[in-house]
């Protein structure tokens, strides 16, 4: 063993070890190393070689280095550093000793040559420690007689001691105790054990002892000492086949008791941990979530810049557009009485770029809207923003989906087929939602043609009947399925009736409502539900709602969302789709008038366009034009949309005409946009990922909250640095604004739109 | 010649060429191919070649491929695409026609073989198009038969025409416009020569002809031709060398003719170009803003992401500071009488997420400043935010000036030596500022020593006397001279009185209060000045003003960047320095109290703690604390600064007793971080860079604005989208405020700080 682990066999991630390097190239920017007991040649980056080395020929040279694990699961090799002569491979050092590698890091390794080796009486090893889902790479933790820090970095001081958050670890007690005191140290790169031996100890060290005893939880400490390999090895952990046998101990910062267990599990409320957040992320689970989000989002910008989009900085302070969903604005103490907006999406200035010229943009942006919050709503939220110029929905589509594809294989390793591609009506029909969970079946079953006409009113009067079938659910007791009575009756899916129809084992057939139907209508309906995936045989249990199209199959899709919940169909695995060409217009019953299902900068589909020619408002032909915009779905969840948009002034003004607008309110709200178009505003196109949402996904959770450093509650507050909170009478002076706090009525706020908060669709309300 | 220019010599950057596969590593991701005309390897990495050609074993295939210059200056290949079967190396197009090997991208072009190749008859060229300081890859415009798109990415499709913003070039009139007619056709890479000949012209092609007479300025077309070698070359213009006869032309998109010109110089008013910020953005110096600030971002989170800093986003919506610089506010609609407050910096949220264990954070995040504005100050700008625990000042410095120097290295090519470092005292001693600009001498004198006692009252009352030899100023005139004392005088630099001594060429001497002084005194004067760099020498002036150590100091430093800009020595090159060690604590006359001259997290040094036990306000001692604060100081420009923070929590309540904060008060507002500290916090420290005045510098720019997309101005407007604007009375109500806009007094704002906005210090005012 060149090092590390101090035990025979070949090196462990994470060892430093000593070899020669075979080549490299300054221009290239990497090369390899060979070491003897390395079959392969180990690859090392310019990244994990000092500046001053980057132009030598060093092939021949003998370097220190640390074996990590590479992204694709290789052996590579980082922080090389010259070895003193007599320190090459020939001679490595001994084991339980070893070249402290990291020390200083690049920049400066070259002046301090002498720092390593036996003759500075170091002992030390990098402890590899698998980051999961974490960072790239695996991140070291080390400690030495001269101490270091972890992952130590160019131009990093040497000489400071390797401080690390410690976790006290009582759990349990062994013998061994009354002879040594065994204390956990976490870091954010792992857990390790350090020993304070009592038995046999000089008096510096029984003193280091009773300091050690009397550590508490959560102590900031700076430990050095000697690494040993571990009598009673802990596999359940990357670091437990080693320990720490302490010379020194610093309390930097000693702890109260936290107020719950920093522990992976914890049955602390949520309000708790949101008070004490930065002890929260101290737990695994969240501080792995910040490394995915950093990981998620270092990927999107490589791919993104590698494909020559330039991320370019929109502005925060914007303008209110009244006519969109709930802004968030800001005072302008400049500019009394006037109001800035925070943006709802950089929409506008996305296309404002195109119209720059600047052909292909991304942005990793903040994003606000004022609306009621849930689990998976935020009035702060990240967006992925994208636009491009000469683009059809087609390259849209395949540039982004390669891209989410890319994302998926990186951060977690799964490999996703193509996409299917859906349009909205055939989402409608055969899930009753736009974003579609296609993980499970249960699609709709449409009986109208063979449930009518046989006296029973409800179909009767229907315009459509839906059946779902119910894997298995035919063995339910009666008051099992009198439960799913009430659930599909239930605010939740809100349908009026339901109907069941259950298929025997023993293919015998019974049915809520047989006094109208027989067995023939029960055939015909298992007939309708056999052509789908899955089908209804003996066992199933067919569930059935009927009333108007769009109610009825919204209704089912959130009936079968609830079931896929219920039944444990959600769970596994990820689906991936796109929905596209939704309908460009929604009549909104309340404002009597069509609302834009997109936003109103959504193109409509060239060969729909004439069908807006009719500005008679309930022309029923307005309901099929067809916007050239497309979701992607995973898992029954939108995680982004976007459109190819209006590029000149004429079809705009018209959308807006349809829209409501008068003329004089499309140019107050939006004449700088349609100004711009005609300056020769190109063809385009883009869209918007949920950041939040993708990494939650990513991360096999469901509250975007997990993914969020600082998140607020639903109230909108964040309680740990209380805020919102009152201001000063000078600082409202100043702002020219006045508190206007009325008894609190019971005003329910608008509604909330059904659906998630859409990625891009901030712009204007859509219901 | 393989592909490309059609001409004989070695292959040109941007060619489309064809060689055969070398080696290539899945793994490791890279691989080189060789091509008889050029002698190394030809290196390239995975994202030059599609997905599924991966896994494969790529060696001996033949490849077309794209020909670009990497960062380091190397030739590279990318855009590799297998060749069908005798299109090999050995029989390579012939000159005029070529492979189109960007067509269709990575992701579907192993579904398109036969789409390259003369089999379809497609004519195109790749042109390189030097970005200077732009995207770090060459980037390629395209046109071919079948057209294509400026660098198709992976998965997209192709059959689409390449269409580009074109710019109609009427600049000189040749004889050959009764021929031919010649386009200009601009994109983000690049201009193209389109022509349209007519001579010889088919039917369609005299309709292309006169159709092509007709197109404006700015008009959006889409083009497709062929490529061939220009009997004129520009060699102005990167693709100088060729021009494209088109065979189709459509337009997209008419253009009004635009308020300026769009070229690289414009005399067009910035209240123009800001109102047409869209079109501003098309002019190349915008253009390559925007481009370099995408690769400085780049480049920083490769540095800091590769060092393990994880990019964690804090809350935009954050809590009111009364006690800070002037806060942007956010009125809560479900807390009514309550505001948010947007972040002057994440100097809390950084903190916490150091007690959270998130050991090295960093952030590239918009803040906010309600403060007048200037030419290098917006109500929102952007900080490269960073945060490291366990190091000193040290480690901070190093790293941080390390990642620098790359970036200095990487965008323009400037290397820099090592950052010197000076105390924050020695600043103000010799150069009377905080943030010098090193690149002159003309370092203050100090000659209070052999100035005082010649009856010369002002010199006499004067706690110090400053001179500063402006070199070669002994040869003007009286009346410039006299200009200088008005300069000394005037408002900017706000000396009392400014007294000259010239040194004649002669070696005589003359001074402005030659009734108190002889030869004795200027030589002891000369004497003193020649101690300093540049020294003082015949025909040189020494200006000198006198008065309080620190207003004469500031002034004399004011004076000296006043002159350095006049004589022109600021221009040339970069010289960076670290000014460390800031007082802790500055005396505000005004409010009677000190406040924190960094901001009150800083941490003092800890051998001055001590000094801080008096409580007595007008302690001298206190006057002598020195923070643990350090700033990056490049030409005269403060761009960075940060600090060792407090951490815990009896050392950060004392300072907020010193700074005059009731218990109270400290808890009220900060609470929360004490709170943190109280849990183990580790010793931490940080910085943060300005982002829009790094680039500006790296840029060689002095407005910030222009490396801002969307920038505001001066009275914080943006005068595109005419915000800030009025909002209406029903989001008054819901947000529960009113308006109070009070006949316009005038109120003379707060004088804004005297420095630039400082990277850092945003929460709490400095003066």
């Amino acid at each position: 063993c060149g090092g590390g682990c101090g035990s025979g066999g070949p090196p462990t991630i994470g060892s430093v070890l000593v070899g020669t390097v075979k080549s490299y190239s300054a221009v290239k920017g990497f090369g390899f190393l060979v070491h003897p007991d390395i079959s392969q040649d180990i690859f090392f980056q310019d990244i994990g070689i000092a500046m001053e080395l980057r132009t030598s020929d060093l092939a021949g040279t003998a370097m220190s280095f640390e074996l990590i694990r590479a992204a694709d699961g290789k052996a590579q090799a980082r922080a090389l550093k010259p070895v003193p002569a007599g320190m090459g491979t020939s001679t490595p050092p001994s084991p339980g000793t070893m070249a402290m590698g990291m020390m200083g890091g690049g920049g400066c390794c070259g002046t301090h040559p002498g720092m390593m080796g036996k003759g500075m009486g170091m002992t030390g090893m990098g402890m590899g420690m698998g980051m999961g889902m974490g960072m790239g790479m695996g991140m070291m933790m080390m400690m030495g007689g001269k101490g270091m820090m972890p992952g130590m970095m160019p131009g990093m001081m040497p000489g400071k001691g390797k401080p690390v958050v410690r976790n006290h670890g009582v759990s349990g007690h062994r013998k061994s105790y009354a002879l040594v005191w065994r204390v956990d140290m976490r870091d954010r790169y792992g857990i390790t054990q350090v020993i304070f031996p009592k038995q046999g100890a000089d008096e510096a060290g029984l003193k280091r002892y009773s300091e050690s005893v009397n550590l508490g939880r959560e102590f900031v400490v700076k430990v050095t000492g000697k690494v040993v390999e571990r009598s009673n090895k802990n596999k359940q952990r990357d670091t437990g086949d080693i320990e720490v046998v302490a010379d020194s101990l610093d309390v930097l910062n000693a702890s109260q008791t936290p107020p719950f267990k920093i522990e992976d599990a914890t049955d602390a409320q949520e309000e708790t941990r949101m008070k004490y957040r930065y002890l929260d992320i101290r737990r695994n689970p969240l501080k792995e979530a910040l490394l995915l989000r950093n990981k998620v989002t270092r990927i999107v910008r490589d791919h993104l810049n590698d494909l020559q989009f330039c991320e370019i900085e929109t502005p925060v302070l914007i303008k209110s557009t009244p006519e969109g969903a709930r802004d968030f604005v800001v005072p302008s103490r400049m500019n009394p009485g006037q109001f800035y907006a925070l943006p709802q999406s950089p929409q506008t200035f996305k296309q404002l770029l195109m119209v720059g010229g600047m052909d292909r943009y991304f942005q990793i942006v903040k994003c606000f809207r004022d609306e009621e919050l849930r689990a998976d709503r935020q009035p702060e939220f990240t967006q992925i923003d994208c636009e491009m110029s000469f683009v059809s929905q087609e390259d849209i589509l395949n540039v982004f989906e390669h891209m989410i594809k890319k994302l998926f294989k990186e951060v977690i390793g799964h490999e996703f087929p193509s996409f299917p591609r859906m349009e909205y009506s055939e989402a409608m029909d055969r899930f009753g939602i736009d974003k579609p969970d296609t993980r499970f079946d249960m699609e709709l079953v449409d009986i109208t043609g063979c449930s009518k006409g046989f006296s029973f009113k409800i179909f009767d009067d229907a315009e459509i009947v839906l059946g779902m079938c119910c894997k298995g659910l035919g063995e339910w007791s009666s008051k099992k399925i009198k439960d799913l009575e009430k659930k599909a009756t239930g605010q939740e899916v809100g349908a009026t009736a339901m109907v069941w129809m259950k298929y025997d084992k023993d293919g015998s057939f019974d049915c809520s409502a047989k006094k109208f139907f027989t067995e023939t209508q029960y055939k015909a309906w298992v007939e309708k539900a056999n052509v789908l995936p899955g089908g209804c045989v003996p066992g199933d249990l067919l569930v059935i709602i009927a009333g108007p199209k769009l109610k009825t199959q919204e209704a089912m899709g959130k009936f079968r969302h609830l079931m896929g919940t219920e039944l444990g169909l959600r769970s596994k695995g990820f689906n991936a789709l796109w929905v596209v060409n939704f309908p460009m217009l929604e009549w909104d019953d309340e404002a009597e008038r069509f609302t834009a299902k997109h936003h109103p900068f959504t193109s409509p589909w060239t060969e729909d366009i004439e069908q807006m020619t009719s500005l008679d408002k309930k022309d029923q032909r307005l309901n099929d034009v067809r916007a050239n915009a497309y979701d992607m779905v995973i898992n029954g969840v939108e995680v982004g949309g976007g459109s190819i948009r209006i590029h000149n002034r004429e079809l705009q003004a018209k959308v807006f005409e349809v829209l409501g607008f008068t003329k004089e309110e499309a140019q107050e709200q939006f004449g700088f946009l349609m100004g711009a178009f005609d300056y020769g505003a190109p063809p385009h196109g883009g869209l918007a990922f949920g950041l939040d949402r993708l990494c939650t996904i990513l991360g096999g959770k469901t509250s975007i909250r997990d993914y969020i450093a600082f998140p607020k509650n639903n109230m909108g507050r964040d309680t740990m640095i209380n805020s919102p909170s009152e201001i000063t009478p000078v600082q409202l002076a100043e702002l020219s604004i006045a508190t206007a706090v009325k008894a609190k009525e019971a005003s329910p706020a608008a509604p909330a739109p059904s659906g998630d908060y859409p990625a891009e669709k901030g712009v204007l309300r859509t219901s």
